[in-house]
């Protein structure tokens, strides 16, 4: 399945995706919700009437109204999730940082799955995204994968771990890197450096649906890996390309982590960190260590942000300058 | 007012905490509600109606019953907020914590007030704390004070924002060094560290009760400021000392910065940093500097932690070991 979360009557509302056009879950079963939390809540239960009911409606034998998916707001697949993490799961990413750097790859990358937690009430989903004045020195976008938790946990394994995953979808985790770099200098977060965005969507896409595209973990590793390439383009030029196959630490090690000693809940989002050349910040290292005249490129008003994971869609935002000259950076002392 | 939330008939009910009793809000004027969530959502309208309930308790004019404060089980004043956010607003900390590894002082502390988000979803009041086998490994508290979001907001100046916390509490933020240590060798989080548990309570004050000690904002800083002594014992032993005058950065300069380009909501709850001395790491750190043979401390099982503050109370917490083996330590590749 795909679902997808959308403004219908001026409430949010939980649809199928199916060759472009949305059928309201609560009106294909009426044991089924009105909302994405509410089915996360009670997932395994749901999924299994709503599996059935999107079976019905692409054999022909349940006709119910659809919308056309280009025509309503689309809101991210959660709109309200419990909580973000946000993973370091690509080798590639790390080790390219770090040499633009100058600084040898850290042999913790391997030993184990950090991540760190970031404004879920920053969550939203396709279209404009709002920029302060701040935001705009150095501003950037993030190529991850996500994954959405569909079953409370607690200890648990990471050979089991991915049965506690609802589904997938595409991530850009704005970043605003003089915000970012000058808070890290102190060791902690980030936070403001992302705290005014991390985009989900367009919708979320549940594990068997992409059963194809399985493939084995990297050697050593534990849990569900899927050949499964991820572009960004921003104003329609191709800039990342990697694959949610490069994982290093899998979804399922991501999550083992996360439920130590604590709860995973239904409705947490945990990315999976940056995709090798997937920011701004890592191919303008790349470029000026290659070649002293390349000139960075950092997000600017207007610009379209478009990314696409196979089997979980293409991401659409584009970057809006709020009209303000409030700026903390000035405020520093 | 001093607002308690605890256990009634299995449910969270929020109340009065008057001289050892507890009278719920619900039940001394019924346009009050059940949970403080609830209050804060709408604080501005319901606190000044608890307000006139609490003096006509106060003043006899109101009689309904109450519970020994004593005899509940008290929660976090909010037991699920909205997020968690933790500063790093004294100075003597970081400064201390910097000469203990030798380092000098990060100007850039005292140029902006930064923060990080940790896990809102393990925060808890008072009572036992469930630890796991690794966080165990250099298992410390660390003695706060904390603001509790009581309106929505979004770029706000330091100059309005106490008109947005609804009030204060003690926080004890957990915290397993090890864990925290190794994850931030990759320069994220802290996470891990301390998403097992963070203790607020055991009950929220509001600002006019604090009045008394109200004290300038530090020379250069705007917003309210208290002198108000905080402590910290371990095991009836007194290992910490300080005070909320101590703050270099306000909390109102504190949530200026949360609110640029972002949402504060009612129910966020926002930490100071930990105080001068608040810590077994900064205490085991200046030991060591100050006496080679100094021993480590850091807490054990069944121990027992007791902080104050003036006007915020006492809160109790013991440290119990989960009974497991399980060990994300031992996992490391």
């Amino acid at each position: 399945m795909k679902l997808v979360t959308y403004i219908n009557n001026n409430r949010e509302q939980v649809a199928f995706y199916i060759d472009g056009q949305l059928y309201n879950l609560s009106e294909a079963d009426n044991r089924l919700p009105q909302t994405m939390m509410q089915m996360l809540e009670d997932w395994e239960r749901l999924s299994a009437i709503a599996r059935e009911a999107e079976a019905n409606i692409k054999g022909g034998s349940l006709t119910i109204e659809s919308r056309d998916f280009e025509q309503v707001q689309v809101l991210a697949p959660v709109p309200k999730p419990t909580s973000c993490r946000d993973g370091y799961a690509f080798r590639q990413h790390v080790a390219a940082a770090r040499r633009n750097r100058k600084v040898d790859m850290i042999p913790e990358f391997d030993q184990y799955p950090i991540f760190y937690f970031t404004n879920h009430n920053a969550i939203q989903g396709p279209g404009p995204i709002d920029c302060m004045p701040d935001h705009f020195e150095k501003l950037d976008f993030e190529l991850e994968a996500t994954a959405i938790v569909g079953k409370k946990g607690r200890n648990i394994k990471a050979a089991e771990a991915d049965s506690y995953i609802a589904g997938y979808c595409i991530m850009n985790d704005m970043s605003a890197r003089r915000l970012q770099m000058e808070e890290m200098l102190l060791n902690l977060g980030p936070a403001k450096g992302k705290d005014f965005s991390t985009v989900i969507g367009p919708w979320m896409v549940t594990p068997d649906e992409l059963d194809a595209y399985r493939i084995p973990a990297k050697e050593g590793h534990t849990g569900a890996a899927f050949n499964l390439k991820m572009t960004c383009k921003v104003n329609g030029i191709q800039v990342s390309e990697g694959n949610v196959g490069d994982m290093d630490w899998t979804f399922a090690e991501i999550l083992e982590r996360c439920a130590y000693g604590a709860d995973i809940l239904p409705g947490d989002v945990i990315g999976s960190g940056t995709v090798g050349t997937g920011c701004f910040l890592e191919l303008n290292g790349t470029g000026k260590l290659n070649n002293p005249d390349y000139k960075e490129q950092w997000l600017q008003p207007d610009d379209v942000v478009e990314m696409e994971i196979e089997g979980m869609g293409r991401l659409v935002n584009t970057i809006k300058k709020v009209d303000t000259d409030f700026s903390i950076l000035a405020l520093k002392k």
